[in-house]
């Protein structure tokens, strides 16, 4: 269902993925798929401990296995390590790489890579792994993050002092010169909270926690590197920027970024989990040393122990209100487990976490927490869903305290063009309100709901939408054709929503376009696929690229008609229109009359565009869940889930339906049941997909999708970043709902049903 | 050796190629290493007769040979054939291209391939090509130029009628309605030759025969299709342009361009011979059937049996000078094979028979003529050096009959700035003069040669060089590297000349800048690498590209330096200038310390530039040859060979003087011995190299190059062509060398040692 007329030809319908048939016949190109003559296979050997020193590493016996072409550990990679830490305080530097890719000194979490081994054959390769001999000195692992954040935690990086956020991210001087887990410390403030919180009628505090999650995506990484005796280095790759791969790979092997090239498979998910490499250097420095290309694959096990999840978190979260129900001052402290390396993305919960709202007055601090446990990465609005828990939930608690409706509540308190927020921006135009009252107007939301145990709740989400780098480029071809190329990786659909702007801007069909996705060679740089950022700035890219390629036919048929390119006009359906001709006869092309007169008339005409847009396109979702719990398990049955959303523009309106489910589907899992489990000494208990339980559509009913559509005044067609923020309210809406169910109020999520039947049970 | 001091600091220098490594180590991928997974093997059926009407093919016991996956004839290539005929009049059109391919209702010359067999192994594909039954009404062929322009003649093409061609090689209307082998007529004149003939005080007029010879390239040609099931179809080739394949599969297999990748391998050798597909559309053809992908490669055998060679031809030259010397007219007819389907290079001939010199009155007929032999193609300068034979060599003899030094009467007569040729364009700056004054300056043209049989003889070539278009596109990366990508199929040194010219342009160092050829997806329509213009014309379009990045640099340290940015300035040495900061300190960045910057500031810089030039850069050379003649067994050695060229500005000298020995030794081996042998019936008696004498470094002495460097004021840094007219003048110059040792004027080539014993038995 969508809420606003068409004015568009082409944005706004539904056409066939470009990259359909080829995923469908399982011809598609996968990062595993990659395969070439004489490759050689790739295994990492990880530590079996959540903390401990390396005291010696013997490769000996594996190096000595028929088969085995070489076996590398942290001291095989390049780079002046006294250099490294010198300049790691608060950064993410060349340090923090390469001991995420394998650990130097110490073991800083549970599965951390300790040597690799590469053979003719993956089997081989497994069997040296445990020919290996590692001697370890096991430390004290610490799993909690405010446990790390306490005195005499046991510390993970001796170096690591705790340094102030500063504006615009960046980090200022060390506070102290104690060595700390505390990465970071974020203060953040508008208004007066203290006085705030002094005019309020009602003060609601109270404590939230969630769990380790992953991102689930379902193809493991796996790259392919072959390193040419003159140095050039290719990577087939799977990740969500081809680009950012290889600056990272230029920086970890210290060799020029112009030396490498990036190859982009096609990507089996990434939702953020595929920002940083984990096999790619080691697969590289294989191929170096033994001239072979070199293939390491991680299995499902090793992507759960070792790939980057999002964080864990500690969130507290106070507001005050009038009794009318006006919010006055809002309260959050953020502490965000990083895993063993900075950064957490507790920044992106600072920024939102009292987002959908107009609070005048506010105070967030935020901290970046290093414990054992796999470096986090980005998951969907990174660290946005956590604090929004909190929030919708304390916000539930004084609706009721008050007697206020509460999504009556909310709308009375949502953010509005204009609202600022805490880093000072102020709110162009934005869905918040339009989101909430069709969610207060929604059919789901005023349908009846009355069965024992059964019970009803809201939340709204909000995630800012940045822009970035993008570069397109264009060739029109003698049929009619255009070849569009860009360099942003296609997870969720860019193919085709970036065709769809190309024909739009030109007034061709869609099917004349045909976009590709192209390596780190043959297009300028490109962003990464991320931040819900791709089909606006690549998008905005495309229909600078059709303006261009517009002015360029403009000036072919003033050529070819022998008159000043002022008096040619590109219309909006393509057709090519310039002044009478001598007898008074009307002249014009049509687009693809022009194209075939393009070889004899000066050739073929292409074009390249970039952009860089800075304009944000802030989104906002309202989540409705039913939901049954069942008193003698205490499992958590979703009936019924709507998702509402502010879409900006639906380019393609199923692929936007397609991220609104998916998210809420992540959110639920992360609500429910997705929970990292370790024992006491560190290890992961859990690292399988029967264990680490994702829900499936066994598990949850079709999600409805209403899709808002408020333009972004900053983009031609009004789009909006549409993938992160569905992930933003699940938990809090699942959590109110669980009270509304069971009258209990639950703050440490998964909701897992041993945690609710002890819940069930205090009652 | 060259003439010129040198004004640049990368250009004229004699780098490291970048693809160097790759080539010496056998890593470099040509077309035959392309190894798909699944991959099937496809292989050619070739007819045994010159000429045949084909009565019918069963491929019934081929396709019941296990392993056989398909067997295709020219009846499964699409379209509608009464639709091709119709439009194929005096153009190259799809039936061409078709019959060129796979003949279809007559084989039109010996090997003309009449089926092709696809299976699991290129064996099995071999063995059953042995069981395709085809039925032949074998005709009479017809395999001399002039024999096929007489009346009576067996003719090729039933539907085929003589045009005249009018200007800029548009055919015009038929001029009768009789069949005919003769494609068509190209007449052009100048001045009154026949009232320059009756004002002479000396006519010469002689006739002149070339024999069919064949570019030579070591790599035969091979190609791997995958046409998957959406319809896209990826070719891996090796050509001399990859989006000129892309089109022309295109009009063959009737798909829009848009849905074809063509992805150039490194390629061993084109000179004109890889313009036209003989394995790409039938390896299409057998992936779009078997959803499989295809490798189809040529034997050397097939490659000297049907591909496109270059014409032999039949041509008439009459000169007529003054007594002081003074060339007052000249006419020339030049009837040329196209071999089994138009066009063959006689527009090439046409155009440049009497470039080097200022004749006022010229006439010039030129037929293009279909025969019994494979249709030709290319090769270096294409159609230019035969008539060039019959010039030169009738210079000789009006110099030796008027007592005038050869260099001298050529001098007088040389053309310059300004002198018009035949198409009406006149000559921009051009180094004629310079060449001719270099030849006769020169120590080789000076030395004393005495023994009896030796004999030294010089020619003056000429060929126009082109442009056309060319597009590249650049990324400065963050560490100061540039990554320089372009669509020109590297032959010749590509990669290093246009590294070069970013070099210069830029200010930095040529190693940090690295070039890449990309396929026809990731960059915009390029054309041929041929005609001399790649470094030209690619080359005009990355010197633009300097300019675009220069202008964003300059935009960006105003941004950073919040200036206007008409107060930055881009300085050759690759440094970049700003007004004075408020405390009046110079601010300025190197070239490396911006693109440090570029990520935090607004983003890394891409651009595109294109380039159509439509100036053309002539180009002349003088070679000197010294033989000795054994009149016992007629075998002609060189014992000494100089080229003296105007090659502009030569970018990296290395390069050029490889052109010019190439070339160099390429007419040497068609004026000493290469030749295509067919027998009565039209059967190819000599397809291997062993019979198909090239010569080899046991043939020829180490090749003397002389560079003069006369800038082309069409260039920036004025390039002109030089691979081109190296082939121009050896014809000439060891047609007359044999004159000089023997006293006899051979005017039909190659001097084959049969064909020297028989001319010196005359004597």
């Amino acid at each position: 269902m969508t809420t606003a007329q068409r004015s568009h030809r082409v944005v706004g319908t539904r056409p066939v993925r470009p990259d359909g048939v080829e995923k469908v016949t399982g011809r598609a190109g996968y990062s595993a798929d990659t395969r070439l003559p004489g490759m050689l296979y790739g295994r990492l050997k990880r530590a079996p401990h959540g903390h401990a020193r390396i005291l010696s590493i013997d490769t000996s016996k594996a190096e000595a296995l028929p088969g085995v072409r070489s076996v590398i550990t942290a001291a095989d990679f390049p780079g002046d390590r006294e250099e490294m830490i010198r300049t790691m305080r608060g950064h993410t530097t060349r340090k923090w790489f390469q001991d995420m890719i394998m650990a130097s000194d110490k073991v800083l979490h549970y599965g951390h890579a300790v040597a690799a081994v590469c053979a003719t054959d993956p089997h081989i390769a497994e069997d040296a792994l445990d020919l290996i001999e590692v001697e370890y000195e096991p430390l004290p692992p610490v799993l909690d993050v405010l446990e790390a954040m306490a005195d005499g935690a046991p510390i993970l990086h001796e170096e690591l002092r705790t340094v102030t956020m500063l504006g615009r991210g960046m980090p200022g001087a060390p506070i102290n010169d104690n060595p700390s887990n505390v990465v970071s410390h974020m203060p953040l403030e508008k208004g007066d909270p203290d006085g705030g919180f002094e005019d309020s009628d009602i003060v609601i505090e109270r404590e939230f926690r969630t769990g380790m999650a992953h991102q689930g995506y379902i193809e493991p990484q796996s790259a392919v590197a072959d390193w040419g005796p003159d140095g050039k280095l290719t990577v087939w790759a799977s990740s969500q920027g081809a680009f950012n791969f290889r600056d990272q790979l230029a920086v970890i092997l210290q060799i020029p970024t112009a030396q490498i090239t990036v190859v982009p498979t096609e990507i089996g998910g990434g939702f953020g989990g595929k920002l940083y490499m984990y096999v790619e250097p080691i697969a590289a420095l294989f191929s170096q040393r033994t001239g072979r290309p070199v293939k390491v694959t991680l299995s499902r096990e090793e992507v759960l122990t070792a790939t980057g999840p999002t964080s864990g978190t500690y969130v507290r979260v106070k507001i005050g209100a009038k009794r009318d129900g006006t919010l006055l001052a809002g309260e959050a402290e953020l502490a965000y487990e990083a895993g063993s390396h900075p950064p957490s993305p507790v920044a992106g919960g600072c920024m939102t976490v009292f987002g959908p709202y107009d609070i005048p007055n506010e105070r967030v601090d935020g901290y970046d927490v290093v414990l054992n446990k796999p470096k986090v990465s980005s998951y969907h609005a990174p660290g946005a869903c956590q604090p929004t828990l909190a929030v919708e939930s304390v916000l539930d608690e004084i609706a009721e305290e008050l007697g206020i409706e509460p999504m009556e509540l909310r709308l009375r308190n949502a953010a509005r063009e204009g609202t600022r927020v805490l880093d000072g921006r102020a709110y162009p135009k934005i869905g918040a309100v339009d989101v909430m009252e069709a969610v207060r107007n929604s059919e789901h939301y005023r349908s009846e709901l009355g069965g024992e145990y059964q019970g009803r709740g809201v939340a709204i989400g909000y995630w800012y939408n940045g822009g970035g780098e993008g570069t397109a480029t264009a060739s029109i071809n003698a049929d009619g054709t255009v070849s569009l190329i860009f360099g942003s990786v296609d997870i969720g659909g860019q193919r085709a929503s970036l065709a769809m702007h190309m024909a739009e801007a030109m007034g061709i069909p869609y099917e004349d376009v045909r976009p590709h996705v192209v390596d780190t060679e043959s297009i300028g740089y490109t962003g990464l696929t991320a931040g819900s950022a791709t089909t606006f700035k690549t998008g905005w890219a495309v229909y600078k690229l059709a303006q261009e390629l517009q002015g360029k036919l403009q000036g072919r048929a003033a050529r070819i008609w022998d008159v000043p390119s002022e008096q040619v006009e590109y219309r909006a359906d393509a057709t090519i229109h310039g002044p009478p001709d001598e007898d008074g006869a009307a002249r014009s092309f049509t687009f693809k009359e022009l194209a075939g007169q393009l070889p004899g008339t000066g050739g073929n005409i292409a074009a390249q565009a970039d952009s860089n847009e800075t304009t944000w396109g802030p989104s906002f979702a309202g989540h409705i869940v039913d939901v049954e719990v069942d008193p003698a398990t205490g499992k958590v049955d979703i009936l019924r889930y709507t998702t509402v959303q502010d879409v900006g523009t639906a380019v393609h309106p199923s692929y936007v339906e397609g991220q609104m489910q998916g998210g809420a589907s992540q959110g639920a899992g992360m609500a429910l049941s997705e929970e990292y489990i370790y024992d006491e000494d560190g290890r992961l208990r859990n690292a399988s997909l029967l264990d680490y339980r994702m829900p499936t559509t066994v598990d949850l009913p079709m999600v409805e999708t209403v899709l808002v559509e408020v333009p972004n005044p900053g983009h031609p067609y009004g789009v909006r970043g549409v993938g992160e923020v569905p992930i933003v309210p699940p938990l809090g809406a699942i959590a109110n709902a669980l009270h509304d169910a069971t009258g209990v109020r639950m703050r440490h999520l998964p909701l897992s049903p041993e945690r609710v039947l002890e819940a069930l049970g205090e009652i």
